[in-house]
């Protein structure tokens, strides 16, 4: 889809390089349109993929997640990788040997590290914050305490790279007469209206961009 | 969530334990309510971790993709973490700081093998082909050739654990009375209306089971 260089030799992808997009645009669209990354780290028993909330600015990726501490929170840094997807239908083929998935990705690859300098910390958790449904502005602010506890690893944006397919499944020539059936079960991601914690008892009205997203997949809020 | 031991030391979560959940149906259901594993992987470039298609039975997770081909299929087996996580809301708390999400994700870590035995690596494709919606004798047969060209690995669902959190924000006492709002913004996936591919010009009807569907979150298909 793309003839613009892969960013780093590890970036580039080996299989299905046809599908391999390494526009700027394109990574960053899939990032805004997801909410989880599931981010990968060897330890000493082995890999392990964990889910982790995440937002973004121009150069970096930050994310946070409290499963993630023990594994992150120590050391120079941590080579990782952040992988976020998005699953757009069920691809059927004329033969099951040719199914495949509609799916948009983005596998970025680096040095994970935690910030430190608590202002810097504090912009992250706004993006992080503020990355599927702006809120960070209408709660209780964020203390010192909380911000000390908190720990937030960003990672450069440099080393990522999307890979998308979509469209109708691609059969063999000979399976084109075929009786079998061929095409797509589209799957879609949406949110659904807000409601209120059975303990609220504040004064505030539900802020409006939280019933605005209703109905929306994350590509459309 | 449940007294049950962990399977294993590295799977016993060292955070959230309150929220771990070792059963063995809740594993399944997850696994079966999913579509995609994020399947991490050490590499001689640092951990990566890709999107795979999988299916399970009693004992076995079982996963297929492409991408995985050159990361996986040398050797006689590969530590792998295999995630697989649905999000179900996001949980606005009265502080940015106790925001979350509601989701439930599996862990599963283990050495995957590369199914060697024809016949096994047919039961395994069909189980991967049929894990979303069944339509595996839908289609053209798998030939000897597409069966040879295949990839399937196999990981055992020994170690694994499921991770659930459901419900309404848990914010601090002081908090509490706050002005603050506080709810959930469900979010939820669904099946589409399944559609034919444009060069589609067989003379078999859809199979019902696509159409059936559609509407449907991978929980209730």
């Amino acid at each position: 889809m793309s003839d613009a260089p892969a960013p780093s030799a590890r970036t580039t992808l080996r299989r299905g390089a046809d599908r391999a997009v390494y526009e700027r645009t394109r990574v960053l669209e899939i990032l805004d349109a997801g909410m989880i990354a599931h981010v990968g780290v060897q330890t000493p028993d082995g890999p392990l993929v964990l889910p982790m909330a995440y937002g973004r600015d121009d150069e970096k990726l930050y994310l946070h997640g409290a499963a993630a501490n023990h594994l992150l929170g120590t050391g120079k840094g941590h080579e990782i990788c952040a992988t976020v997807t998005h699953i757009d239908g069920l691809v059927i083929a004329r033969t099951p040997f040719h199914n495949s998935m509609n799916y948009r990705s983005v596998v970025i690859r680096g040095l994970a590290t935690k910030i430190e300098d608590p202002d810097e910390k504090l912009r992250s958790l706004k993006l992080i914050t503020d990355h599927v449904v702006a809120n960070w502005d209408e709660g209780r602010e964020v203390s010192e305490i909380d911000n000390r506890k908190t720990l937030v690893l960003e990672m450069a944006l440099e080393e990522a790279s999307a890979k998308v397919r979509s469209g109708d499944p691609v059969d063999e020539e000979d399976d084109m007469a075929g009786p079998w059936w061929a095409g797509v079960i589209p799957v879609e991601t949406r949110f659904g209206e807000a409601y209120a914690a059975a303990d609220f008892t504040g004064s505030n009205e539900m802020p409006p961009q939280y019933g605005a997203v209703a109905g929306k997949t994350p590509d459309e809020r």
